[in-house]
């Protein structure tokens, strides 16, 4: 079984055009087969800025209209998603830029209106890798942005990590998957003030006990879910760190088994 | 060899989205392998005027700067791609979006500056198949916007209609190819205020006497120029006319051949 390396970086590097550079220019070194998922940082707000839309958020997530979903798709499928893959490309790395709509990769279903409504924002429940499999097979490098699809024709915003690490649960079934969180800090912190006070590992045994005692804060509670949910469905872990946790052997980075 | 149809649609397509419904809903039918072009129609203009980006035109052609590039390629490869690809799939057509860059497909060269400066345009330069090979021969279909990279990490506009004759005469070493321009009449036509008057067969032998004795018009110059150039190289035949030329065996459009 090959290795992959499911890689996601977020708005710290997409909105930081010399750290998206500089991170490109070592991922195109990884030669296990790779996949890399990204985020959208702060173009999106940008843009609706400038068209005079307004950006509504409700417990600080973004409700996605019609307007919004518009824009999203423009800055994460257009604009940043081919940004990446022509710099790829420029380094020899020869990648496709994927939605959840390609190859009907990632199905989801619209969030149901409770007490919020979300608008279009999308819930993962199907992943289909043929199209992943035959691409990284003849060493091409599928590059998501975070929207997926209802295979109605509706497409749908979704949360960046849970499609990284659906991706990776699912590719487990042909490769031997790792997955890497790339964040501003270099790990899970014990001290959210102290960046070298990194918990280098978590278990799906040790981690609710971190929750109970307050040391998994609630910000990185979702990311830690997705890692314990990934490493309960045959991924072989979970790095959460800074994008050098790749390329430096020396780093510091917490890891997520089971 | 198995047989491929190139089929590029335009703004009368793009711009009317039951046009582009009914379209999508017989294109899904067609049996044979099959590649999507789409041009961009008006929306660039639009969110461009949202954003009160100056649209700059010279002679009737757009001028792309790089705030403009920005635009283009949110609107093309993000909004109308991802569109597209949603809605094909919906209609059970396994089809992933491309640019150029993505799987290096179509390197082009940015325009020199001569007289006037376009910008970033690019002329096509190179077309790479392995990734729409592998694609194809798994009835994949891909679908490309008009957006090309000189594999330095510039995206490039690019003519739609030359992408499509591109990828036809590339995929030619591989398939039998036949090309479809999609536009809003039914076909090159003797008087242009006659919609019945469809020259039914252009050669690239008779083609010159249909420029000298101006029957084919300026507007008329460069696809006609597309399409000789195409089955000059290996291309079956190119189809100019109305969508219905792909759907009923009954409907009278032009066929250029060598």
């Amino acid at each position: 079984m090959k290795t992959l390396k499911v890689i996601k970086i977020g708005g710290n590097i997409i909105d930081n055009e010399d750290a998206l550079q500089a991170f490109l220019k070592e991922f195109f070194k990884i030669e296990e087969l790779k996949l890399l998922v990204h985020g959208g940082g702060k173009l999106a707000t940008k843009l609706a800025n400038q068209m005079q839309v307004e950006v509504k958020m409700i417990d600080g997530r973004r409700i996605t209209d019609a307007e919004t979903l518009d824009i999203i798709t423009m800055v994460y499928a257009g604009k940043i998603n081919k940004h990446i893959v022509a710099n790829l490309q420029a380094n020899n790395c020869d990648a496709i830029g994927f939605s959840g709509a390609d190859g009907n990769a990632i199905v989801s279903g619209k969030r149901p209106v409770k007490n919020i409504d979300y608008g279009f924002v999308g819930d993962v429940k199907q992943v289909n890798t043929k199209s992943l499999e035959l691409l990284l097979n003849n060493n091409i490098t599928p590059v998501f942005c975070a929207i997926t699809h209802d295979k109605n024709g509706q497409l749908l915003n979704t949360n960046a990590d849970t499609i990284a690490s659906e991706l990776a649960i699912a590719l487990s079934k042909i490769f031997k998957t790792v997955l890497y969180y790339c964040f501003e800090k270099n790990g899970v912190l014990k001290d959210v003030n102290d960046d070298y006070s990194v918990i280098e590992s978590i278990t799906s045994e040790n981690v609710q006990q971190l929750i109970d005692n307050q040391i998994i804060s609630e910000g990185m509670l979702p990311k830690i879910n997705n890692c314990i949910h990934a490493v309960n469905h045959n991924v072989q872990k979970v790095c959460i760190g800074k994008p050098e946790m790749l390329f430096d052997k020396n780093s510091t980075y917490t890891t997520v088994s089971k």
